[in-house]
């Protein structure tokens, strides 16, 4: 049976994390939010959901994954979930949990992106705290930004099994996690990451090769992969970049 | 062997998630950087795995756990794995899924805490934030709190198997969120809780009965159950409180 994964059918934003894992796995799945009405699809479907009208497992918030009598909500844990199950997950235990760490790291790195354009929080519009959101801004580029890229590259240099993933021999959930964030992070600090990446060749590799895997190939040529825009997580607003 | 739990020494934060796991587990673990440094314990213990000195496996940051080669990091992952090991979590797939997603969402939860006071960032001060830290404090108050507080008692109120857990019909780790999240609302913020926790009465059962659970209770009174303070997540700042 295929899954259905449920998310805001305008934006990348969180569901972008599942989507590609699923896509890089040429697992089968429908995206329901994105479906037409007329076939059980539709912001409908997913709000039934939400509101418990389709059982007891009801999710806080998109995305959330259902297969068969499993929910599983939150990106990185739909992404384990799937990754383990397609052989896009490390095979040993300990690599395995630790593909399971990054993606949650990296759930934290998106949740403080979003925080950079909605320091106040997501209940105000961007242009009700165009201020704050460049003072959090300053410190998100000079700090954070290098910390987290700084710390996916010591993951490639020191992993022994190989420097071409984060974790393991082979393509993981962990590293499309990461060319997602990558991608984003370009969209919204397109100056910034251009004076930053210089420093992280290994990250830059890794995005590279995740491109050119060739169901993520595909998948990125395709109508299904949304363009990044300013309703979702990575926002391209000019007066918060800088080099 | 005994677990190895790593976080800051003087906070709970989000080491007292993990923390609680194996307390109510009664599981033998070592509780490190609060350990002399003559035990091999102290923050330089810590410090050392966070600048990778013991292994490839290098956490972003605490709380990470290490049972043997396996190094897990993220406190809803910590409480997951713990649980799931030492009956602390449903037996069936799909809850046991689904205590792994509430344990997330929760995660979450404690990250919006945490920026009510820090909006502009963990970078600053809070008495450099202050204004900023009232604005995003109106927002979580009267929006944020009742919607997962709300989402919680749904999640009680339909539970099939019965209504005095999350999921499942036994005490399970996202149980054990619920509660050390509920109380650091109530210490941060004790007139909106007072308020608030009327409309809960689920959740405030669920808080009481997990503070009952004998090998909880016992931790509870031990010296090993840290106050919450304001170097912590959750701070009690009275002007950032309204009921």
């Amino acid at each position: 049976m295929a899954y259905d994964l449920y998310y805001w059918p305008m934006i990348p934003g969180r569901g972008e994390y599942p989507r590609l894992v699923l896509e890089a796995a040429e697992a089968p799945y429908r995206d329901v939010a994105r479906l037409p009405e007329s076939d059980g699809g539709g912001m409908a479907a997913m709000t039934a959901f939400l509101e418990g009208e389709r059982g007891a497992l009801i999710p806080f918030a998109p995305p959330f994954l259902v297969d068969d009598d499993i929910v599983i909500v939150q990106a990185a844990e739909i992404s384990a979930y799937v990754g383990e199950r397609h052989g896009l997950a490390p095979l040993t235990e300990p690599e395995r949990h630790f593909a399971r760490s990054i993606a949650l790291t990296t759930a934290d790195l998106v949740a403080e992106t979003h925080d950079v354009h909605h320091p106040l929080g997501a209940g105000l519009y961007y242009e009700d705290q165009k201020p704050e959101a460049k003072r959090r801004a300053e410190g998100f580029r000079n700090e954070r930004m290098p910390k987290f890229l700084g710390w996916y590259e010591q993951l490639l240099e020191r992993n022994p099994e190989c420097d071409a993933y984060l974790v393991g021999d082979g393509l993981s959930h962990a590293d499309l996690g990461l060319f997602q964030t990558v991608e984003g992070l370009t969209y919204a600090f397109p100056k910034r990451m251009q004076t930053l990446m210089t420093d992280y060749p290994k990250v830059a590799a890794l995005r590279d090769r995740v491109a050119d895997h060739p169901p993520v190939a595909a998948y990125l040529k395709s109508e299904r992969r949304m363009a990044f825009n300013e309703d979702g997580i990575f926002r391209h607003y000019p007066e918060l970049d800088a080099a």
